[in-house]
């Protein structure tokens, strides 16, 4: 079936059954393609019939819809003209795994980050009533992003406005591991309403009337009910905040999917939340026993499913580690903003249950809890993923800096992280974190500095932070390279020029400095693991000595390591000349680190190609 | 009977007449302390019989005290031994107007920014657990608070954890203005159930039996009525993420509350939400009749109460700006996060109703909310204090940068705010806000270049931001000085150094430049409105011509303007020296702002003598 659907609109001409057959082809097309490319598999195998549901009755682009997180958008993609290009999911240049407005109309809005949905459909929503339009608006949202506290503002906000907005509530008891929290208990309870089952019989008993659906008889049955108002259901916490509340409905249940998205398209003007129940990974056996496994894959043989890895990644080592100083240390806790898988925090939680805490999607309340779990003598690591941490800024600058509290912030994924893209790229916790007064800012180059970072880290009298980036952790010797506060590391000395690298811009660094010895260039290498506080001494020493300095870093160069150091030059009168290697003023787009890096002259060869051509001019000069 | 009170241990002995004896003097003596201070008025007012019972039924420090926003913690330093030093209220060296650790032992958790107890007693609470430690925790938080997100993010891992904790809901049906949203109307029909009137009957009948109310009676009456579950109010929003509910209760009636909290402490053992009505301002007439104008006061005359002011500062001049531009274009919008008068926006929320929006405190969504906006065609404004704007630095980046949307941020009280202190102080901004690529950064020197750029603005294709201090407007000249997008003024032409300032920072530029021609300095001085993009032209101009360039600015240096200058000179192989003066890597406190600067080297006597000491080396040198 899903080789005669070239655009939304031709699902519309199909009947039930059609639509069932279509939801399997996707599926099957899904998991096969997913398999090729790796992405985003059980969010998205979860929305199969919804997504069917949503365009069969709404219109897009012309009917708006919002995918929160939107990693979950790929079915709308497959609809919207977009099958073709599914060998490119998530390539250099190919297809974005989000939402993507320069990609097609039907994207109307770019989503990454969790809980934003809400907000983003108001002010469509908004602007629509300013300006007089006429459409609806469709903010597709997990249960797990529900417990974001934007999403929580949004709903405050709509419930007082009172404008005409559908949100769906794809409620998978999910967000990317098991959800937690209060907000998760409440819509259990809602999950097991009588509407529910109500609802069932009610849609089931039209079309047993009703022996075909195709649109026309479609109409009719909905005309046969009127309004919508029996599946309201009362008293309830969203009810509570203005937002009518319709459900739960079943999620894999076309009829009745459709039959509600209907009702409400045409009986209700104001807000409105639909609970809709689905299953993550639905339709294949492996993504339905583990969804959490399933949720962002990498290649995989469709018949085996997924291999597990034992590669020794930043996020192992972390996650090693602090069960080791949590052994020794019993104030040592760990944080997750719903992140145990990702950040590596498994073991610790079996292990140390009562001193691991899970606060949900919800960066900015967890910077908060570490801050008073901090000020009671506690020593919290939080391990969470560099962009995410973004939406904790105001808390770290407002509860954790001013007070100077140990809190130990983890920048997991930070750098270009590759097919995720631009949402995902955490390249600016340099520049945020730097900034704020009392924060020390460090970077492991490798394995060695990044346990003994995390062990520096656990008695220190204020906040700290430690960036590394995603993937197989680099191990540049096995020996003891045991180092103080604030000290860098002199991988190689030399006389001309000074290579300063931070994290993996310290690998760079080593790679690029021995290649230099070939075109005769005797380059001083060093691993600046802290930012902030700096090696004083040493820095001073290369200003006194060197008159050409490089600095590598995977952070923007504004506000990043490059600025900071060419701060602390011009306060050192330094007379000599600066070049940061970073992320230049722009957002960068998806596709594999390398050609990403390539794209934008931050590889190994550009920066071998600039250096040897400056040194050459300088030369010419003299 | 205030004058007995020199430690909250002493408020136990009083009977509950002399505790209201008490209440009355403690209006006194705010009324008149703040008089002369200037300071939050109208909050304190409102909760000095809550104080008075937490610290009736509770000990402090032992048991924690944690005041969202911590405006209203004035009565708790009253009676926590600072009464002698209210004279010093926010005054440099003085008393904080906010909770201060470092001032007592009674001040566990600093706060300052909206919603941020819940999370941080809860971070408490389980450092206690950890550490099996006993004691209470009680966050006190006001109804506003309760709609930013992370408040609502913390409720749901409190019901999700099931720890002891008491969240104190200060319902006074305000934010700083009155309150919006579908939380504010929900609490409305709570303030009316029957729990709260048979509560009432309940105490009174107590009381009734027992005639003198001491420590001892009390115990006797708690005991008399065993547990608290009479009052606990089934079936709404808090019991159904998990957290036990009680109430309403009168805040100003001192028997309920001791009663209630009393019952709580000894009762309940997980986590519960005491529902307290108070009355912003009570107790004094000018405030309690408009508790908005006396939340926060400068000084003033007890009898006669607050002259309304004329005069035109940067926010007045912003909200008459915009109602000019919504006039001439219909697509123009205001945004406010609940501060439609500190923002100068009273005015366009009467004349354009359907065009200004008040999110609520919830700068994460408002921010969200206007990239909808701007996605379907809207020009949002969203006027916000620069350090509250902080909360939305992820949906800054994440939903309007990458996507490139032209939202407008107007950035109220950026610069050192005064009185207020560390939380307030808007010195960050430059900061955050440049690293984000497609932003455009503004700071206006004067009256002109502010209303320039707010039309400047209008049109743009991307993001912008506009920085502007609080207070009174200067105003440079009359004239029209009519500038194009990325253009410095030059305001004097000079030989030998060059001053770049940008925003307050132009103004000291021209004042210190002037008076350097006094010492035979001729300094070429520059308004640099933009940060981002820079005047390219001018710059490399000065580059080539001058070796001595000095920034000024009030953000902190670090990824501020001047570091964002010494980047673009080391590209343009500038060989001369910078020196950039701005905030230094410290959080700064409260106190009047000139005495501020001073106390940091950022007044104009202090950049002046640098200059001048510096240019005697260099000559020296030569």
């Amino acid at each position: 079936m899903l080789e005669q659907i070239n655009s939304q609109r031709d699902i519309k001409k199909l009947n039930i059954n059609q639509l069932n057959v279509l939801s399997k082809d996707i599926r099957e097309f899904l998991i096969e393609k997913v398999s090729k490319t790796g992405g985003h598999l059980a969010s998205n195998l979860g929305v199969v019939e919804l997504t069917l549901a949503m365009h069969y009755v709404f219109d897009s682009p012309k009917d708006k819809f919002i995918f929160d997180v939107g990693h979950q958008s790929y079915v709308h993609k497959i609809l919207t003209g977009r099958k073709e290009r599914f060998d490119t999911l998530r390539q250099f240049e190919g297809l974005s795994g989000f939402p993507k407005r320069k990609e097609s109309e039907h994207d109307i809005f770019e989503t990454g980050h969790s809980s934003t949905s809400i907000s983003a459909g108001l002010g469509i929503a908004k602007a629509r009533d300013v300006k007089n339009e006429d459409f609806n608006v469709i903010s597709l949202i997990g249960d797990g992003a529900l417990t974001g506290g934007m999403a929580l503002e949004a709903l405050n906000h709509l419930g007082h406005d009172k404008t005409k907005m559908i949100v769906i509530l794809n409620d998978n008891e999910m967000s990317i591991s098991k959800n937690v929290g209060g907000m998760s208990n409440y819509l259990s309870t809602l999950r097991v309403t009588k509407t529910y089952k109500k609802l069932k019989e009610e849609v089931e008993n039209i079309f047993h009337m009703i022996p075909k659906i195709g649109k026309n008889m479609y109409k009719t049955a909905t005309k046969v009910k009127g309004s919508v108002k029996n599946f309201v259901f009362e008293n309830n916490m969203f009810e509570d905040m203005g937002v009518n509340y319709i459900g739960p409905i079943d999620g894999h249940d076309l009829k009745s999917l459709i039959y509600i998205l209907d009702k409400v398209k045409k009986n209700i003007d104001g807000p409105v939340l639909i609970h809709v129940l689905t299953k993550k990974g639905k339709g294949y056996k492996f993504s339905e026993d583990r969804p959490e496994k399933y949720h962002g894959v990498s290649k995989f043989n469709t018949k085996e499913g997924l291999k597990t890895s034992n590669k020794e990644t930043y996020s192992s080592v972390v996650g090693e580690t602090l069960c080791g100083l949590a052994k020794e240390d019993k104030n040592v806790v760990a944080i997750t903003a719903a992140m145990p898988d990702g950040c590596g925090l498994c073991n610790f939680k079996e292990e140390f249950k009562d001193r691991f805490f899970d606060v949900g999607i919800a960066e900015g309340h967890g910077v908060s809890f570490c801050a008073g779990l901090a000020s009671n003598g506690i020593k919290p690591y939080f391990p969470v993923y560099s962009t995410f941490l973004q939406r904790g800024f105001d808390q770290i600058l407002h509860d954790v800096g001013i007070q100077n509290l140990p809190v130990k912030f983890l920048l997991d994924r930070a750098g270009l992280v590759g097919n995720d893209g631009e949402t995902h790229h955490g390249v600016f916790d340099l520049s945020y974190l730097s900034m704020i007064p009392n924060m020390c800012v460090m970077s492991p180059m490798d394995k060695f500095d990044l346990i003994n970072m995390l062990k520096i880290a656990k008695d220190l009298n204020g906040p700290c932070s430690i960036r590394y980036p995603r993937g197989a952790i680099f191990e540049y010797k096995k020996e003891d390279r045991t180092f103080d506060f604030a000290k860098w590391e002199v991988l190689k000395e030399g006389k001309q020029i000074v290579l300063l690298g931070i994290g993996k811009g310290a690998i760079k660094a080593l790679n690029i400095g021995i290649r230099l010895k070939q075109f005769g260039i005797d380059a001083m290498i060093i691993n600046a693991r802290f930012l902030k506080p700096h090696d004083e001494i040493l820095l001073k020493d290369i200003t006194n000595n060197y008159d050409l300095i490089y600095t590598i870093e995977d952070n923007v160069i504004i506000g990043g390591f490059g600025s900071y150091i060419g701060m602390k030059l011009e306060e050192l009168n330094y007379a000599g000349k600066l070049k940061a290697f970073g992320i230049e003023d722009e957002f960068i787009e998806h596709g594999d680190v390398d050609l990403l890096e390539k794209s934008i002259n931050l590889d190994e060869d550009s920066i071998l190609e600039f250096i040897l051509d400056e040194i050459k001019e300088v030369r010419e000069v003299i």
